[in-house]
């Protein structure tokens, strides 16, 4: 999927909402718990309720790693699901992976060629060896992070570089962006840092931004999206537990459908606005 | 285990060797191919073959993550088959991981308490969060990036540091080293970079320091050593691939021993003039 492609999406649906699948199996609702594979029951559920509404699904592998082999299987079956109800759904594996070439190249074999995911959240620190495998595979995306949405972002992510008195994360968008294109590397930041969301656009008025951190991390949807709109969208916003746990009885899904809808109704009024 | 308690195995080994078991599928010896556990039987005969000369393993999630569920079953296997051997060896899960805190918890679960590691790699971009869960539990250990071995590290970790005038690996590290003591977080230190290793030895003289990049990667035994060790060897030296591959054939196993006796007699003469 290139940016064009997912441009529209975002016009078909009226929306820019990405859904946070961190489907913690102690959080699931409990008659849930027995089930052979809980993950993935919870999730199929969850998107038929919601798909209509978002056009981007995001798993952060932690919450499948912590059941082993039966997590990563739930997480692999949720993509196939995904892909089955539309294809045109854009998924992320949040996994925040960076590393040498060679390890980098087993983590592109991993999420993008065998479980398919559109994309992998890379953490920049070991540089460009942690994302050129991801962008050799067409289609396919890195998403970096620069700003995020938590407080230890504060220990690194703001020192000011010697030189250039830019941030870090600055200078991490002007190095990384020379890596692939508007079409394959997209930038996390994190929407509890509205202030920051308008020195990125400068930087790269073009790409598109995935933002974490609205509902349960405090950051306000309208906030974000005047700051980080473009003329072709160019936001995801993602919420997670805000979502998909709403409701922990047997209507969870009904009420992550009623979220859901609520958010993409806020997201096509900004739309109407704005484009 | 504690560093006294991880001081006490080098010098009962007379090494302080990890041996890294990036136990690629594609790279075992063919006739393993078709086994039900590849990577579990591989690594059981090179943990058979290699234990009296290594105080430590380093598993790659990377590479067991490519083969899925049962990439994941093989490395949770392995974890269990090194701990029936010798329960004083250290096993580190290179997993590099680096998330907000509550998906951190998910991944201290996964690793140090399901999985039984003794430590985790840590990626800092993300500050604090990313390391705290992990220090949280008794006994086992962070072990934080700072400077790697590969060639991105020239992209942000030389970056000059405003004000300070430091790079940034040592604002990682004199930040961090605030998050535990030395009995809970290491460093890792590429030993392609030696003298890198003076600069991070002023800052933590006592701490224990993680030393990938000897071997296929080019690093010198000798010379990560003379910079990084301390009265207390305070180094861990990891070589992966010039260990476990340096032989293809159904004598893999013996030519491992042969290979990790070798450092380990070079570790053994180092030792007896340092120490």
């Amino acid at each position: 999927m290139n940016s064009s492609q997912l441009f529209e999406q975002i016009r078909l649906k009226k929306s820019y909402l990405c859904i946070g699948l961190d489907s913690e199996f102690e959080k699931l609702p409990a008659f849930l718990h027995r089930n052979d594979q809980p993950q993935f029951d919870f999730n199929q559920a969850i998107v038929l309720a919601t798909h209509k509404y978002a056009v981007a699904y995001k798993m952060n592998t932690a919450f499948y790693e912590a059941r082993g082999a039966a997590g990563w299987n739930d997480m692999a079956d949720t993509v196939k699901f995904i892909r089955s109800i539309n294809h045109n759904i854009f998924i992320i594996a949040d996994a925040k992976r960076g590393d040498i070439g060679n390890s980098t190249e087993m983590y592109a074999r991993t999420f993008l060629d065998n479980l398919d995911f559109d994309a992998v959240t890379v953490s920049p620190y070991m540089g460009s060896d942690s994302a050129l495998p991801f962008l050799q595979r067409q289609g396919k995306w890195v998403i970096m992070l620069t700003v995020t949405s938590n407080k230890g972002a504060d220990d690194f992510q703001f020192q000011k570089i010697k030189g250039s008195g830019e941030y870090l994360f600055e200078t991490v968008i002007k190095t990384s962006v020379l890596w692939g294109t508007k079409d394959n590397i997209m930038y996390v930041a994190g929407a509890t840092r509205p202030e920051m969301i308008r020195r990125i656009r400068k930087l790269i008025p073009d790409h598109f931004l995935l933002m974490p951190g609205i509902g349960t991390q405090g950051g306000s949807l309208d906030e974000v999206s005047r700051y980080g709109l473009n003329s072709k969208c160019g936001i995801l916003v993602n919420a997670s537990r805000s979502v998909i746990f709403a409701d922990h009885s047997e209507n969870f899904a009904a009420t992550a459908c009623l979220k859901a809808s609520e958010l993409q109704k806020e997201m096509e009024v900004i739309l109407k606005k704005s484009l």
